[in-house]
């Protein structure tokens, strides 16, 4: 019915919007109707933007970060520390941690995590790339900033081993109180973590 | 700092994205990584769609549906009633009623309610267009399908009262409990008016 009173057309940037996370079915609804009303202020220069997007961003070929140049801007940044590298799953993570002001060095993604139960191997990773840049780059630290979940954890050691010969030191991030969070609702396995890794005052 | 990590084309449509209604800046970031990493299954026929939308969607001259053929689809479906027409505000109003099928009947979107503490006088709004329409099409009944809000109700006494002398019956929604409502959470007026209006069971 929705279709014999907007045309096609708009139904279908309906359902495209939909498929954003975030957006359910009501809200990409409301969604096109805002950008059809901000025709000008809005919906051109999205369009403009999902174009420039399309031509421009590439996944970096030494790192997997997404940008519009490559190397990307992070790779070519030459006040990064290059003695360290940092290893995340996703962008997503990688961009969380650029937010974050959380370190100052290049990263490496991996595309993922190792999933046995979801058909994912380490050939399905960039896991190769990593260890060959930790050969050939003067890398003394890998910090793997992954999950902490069980597809996480088995990532970081199946990439710890392979780095057992290599002359880096491994790190993982610290497991622990989540900065403004009460102890009253966390669970006992980070309870106990914080209290191990504790801190001096 | 986020944009030296990304470029500044992904931090454009970030920004673009993050004004959707429905969409914060950290849900349009997760929406533009993932129309990147989509790219040809859902980036490029959104550009597409929204190419398209911006080529095509009118407002209707008749009665302000947006639709990419003006007349709009609903103006120019025969098999609607033309003894009736039904005033929104807005063509998300008119959405709403066309995917409940509640009415078969021909519409007119007004842009708005009258506003007088924004400044929405009857010049804004296409009530003047209205009123032409009831006297040059053989119009029987006005539905007034306005807001139940302050600013919703003073459009529609206006209106009615613009139509004292013309041969059509005014009507507007009726008030009561929405269907799957529980009474305990309904305000005292939508009760008061379930009651005044109930109907035999």
């Amino acid at each position: 019915m929705a279709t014999a009173v907007a045309g096609p057309e708009i139904e279908r940037l309906i359902q495209l919007l939909a498929r954003l996370p975030g957006l359910g079915p009501r809200s990409a609804r409301r969604a096109a109707l805002h950008l059809i009303k901000k025709r000008e202020a809005l919906m051109a220069p999205l369009t403009a933007a999902l174009q420039t997007a399309m031509d421009k961003v590439q996944v970096c070929k030494t790192c997997g970060n997404l940008d519009t140049q490559n190397p990307c801007t992070v790779c070519t940044d030459v006040r990064r520390d290059p003695s360290m590298i940092v290893v995340v799953a996703d962008v997503a993570d990688l961009w969380a941690l650029e937010r974050a002001h959380a370190v100052n060095s290049r990263y490496h993604v991996l595309g993922g995590t190792l999933s046995p139960l979801d058909g994912v191997g380490p050939q399905d990773l960039t896991i190769d790339a990593l260890i060959s840049r930790v050969h050939d780059e003067p890398i003394k630290e890998v910090i793997l900033a992954l999950n902490a979940t069980v597809d996480g954890q088995t990532t970081a050691h199946y990439i710890t081993e392979l780095l057992q010969d290599a002359d880096v030191k491994v790190t993982r991030l610290a497991h622990g109180v989540p900065v403004g969070g009460e102890l009253d609702y966390l669970d006992e396995g980070t309870l106990a973590a914080a209290i191990k890794q504790r801190t001096l005052f």
